[in-house]
């Protein structure tokens, strides 16, 4: 359910390399020849021409990359080029360093697996010799670090065995805390923060059958949405270009009477907007 | 630096097994021969003690030596015979279920190295088909909740690398909270629960050359005093017999005048104080 597309055969890495290089070469850069090379490698693939690059012109692939490339197009090629773990950490450092974007760290705490998030710590911690949850926890306060922090904290369980009656008397806390304007932060974090998505659904679904309406519904009300911006463009197509973006572009389809590549064209330029198509499978 | 003491050579799982056998039969057991095995053999042997009985006899050597053995040497037994991820998560599930104790939740989370902690975690949802940090956030509640869950919950950095500005305005954040009574729950609890042992460490330093007294000495004078009953002399002694409880006993001695081989002695008595005997390396 990818939208990678790998030619086959796939050239070697040394071939790679050599094509990059040549693109690199004299005034200019040929952006043209290392998208078709880059946007249709995998994560490995990418890696090991990494390796062979640095090993054959002693120089760093990436560091490269950079000088040859600008604006939308080198972030989006510079997230690109790293495997999922250490990119979804640099996404996190940004997001936690510039300014607390908040989107980010809910989206890579309860879109990744407990263990995917742990591989995202784990690289967290390799690259900037300290963990995640000390860098959320020093740039937040109050309610807000308590969710956020819980969200990165939890070591989720991440079986399909579900405690009905404690979906039904959490459904209920919930719903006492929401609608009845009882505020209790502290059970609501709890309860997000803490259980399995497998508990939380079945909490969700006994919410919906005992009260009529469903909890996204009153919480998507409730949060503010966030302008599209090129950020959350590059972050959302390149985290996901080899995991399940075919499924997105779907449901994207189906949501808003426009192809995603349809949107992407006409919402981008230039290389960032050719790179970006790449992925996507167009 | 284990107390735990193994004969050369080491007999065979099977010829153990088989001896274990003989221990069960008939009327009454022979103590005195279980604990002579199992007392003195490491966590791997163990393990292959519990598969070949079970292969050779059909029945789980755990349960057998639950129904020949009882009260505190029962529990020693029973807790000695997991590894030591299973074992924690036995002991912390048990320390939230009866009533919250919260000496062992903290002695887990802290006493353990990251990897080994979520070692645990992963025993505990293994076991119990839920994650200990939703048992922890269900059975606790307010500031007392916050930091149960923040030490359980965070995958801390474990390298070596320190800030040291930040041990400095994070000292001074420690010295307000606590000298000043302006006493900020939060900020207190997110310095012990999120930052690295290193990092702690160089802020600890940093408030006794600062302030003149250690933050130990005020946090020691500030905690309850538990009492030193069966359960957690056995949770030490079979936590740590494979680990580190010969450098235990010498800082016991040290401190308290008596060895801990004469203070177990004392205190204890029968087969539980026989097996107790034998971990400590009597």
């Amino acid at each position: 359910m990818a939208t990678l597309k790998i030619p086959h055969p796939v050239p070697s890495a040394a071939e790679d390399a050599e094509h990059l290089r040549k693109a690199f070469h004299g005034w200019g850069t040929d952006e043209k020849a290392v998208i078709s090379i880059l946007a249709h490698r995998n994560a490995d693939q990418r890696k090991e021409i990494m390796a062979t690059y640095e090993e054959l012109y002693k120089e760093n692939l990436i560091k490269r990359l950079e000088s040859e490339t600008s604006g939308h197009f080198e972030r989006a090629m510079y997230r690109w080029m790293f495997g999922p773990g250490e990119r979804e950490a640099i996404f996190a450092n940004v997001a936690l360093k510039e300014k607390v974007d908040w989107v980010v760290i809910i989206e890579l705490s309860c879109i990744n697996s407990p263990n995917e998030l742990l591989a995202i710590k784990k690289a967290y911690q390799m690259r900037y010799k300290l963990s995640m949850e000390e860098d959320v926890a020093s740039h937040t306060s109050g309610d807000f670090r308590k969710l956020l922090l819980g969200l990165v904290s939890t070591y989720r369980y991440s079986g399909e065995e579900i405690n009905a009656s404690l979906a039904s008397s959490e459904a209920k806390i919930l719903h006492d805390a929401i609608k009845k304007k009882t505020f209790d932060h502290d059970e609501v974090i709890r309860i997000l923060s803490t259980r399995s998505k497998a508990q939380l659904n079945a909490t969700f679904n006994r919410y919906k059958d005992e009260y009529n309406t469903s909890i996204t519904k009153v919480l998507r009300n409730a949060l503010n949405k966030s302008g599209t911006d090129e950020d959350s463009l590059t972050r959302v197509i390149v985290m996901r270009a080899e995991k399940d973006l075919l499924v997105i572009k779907e449901m994207y389809h189906k949501r808003s009477n426009e192809s995603l590549d349809q949107a992407v064209a006409k919402e981008t330029s230039g290389d960032y907007k050719k790179f970006l198509l790449a992925l996507i499978g167009n």
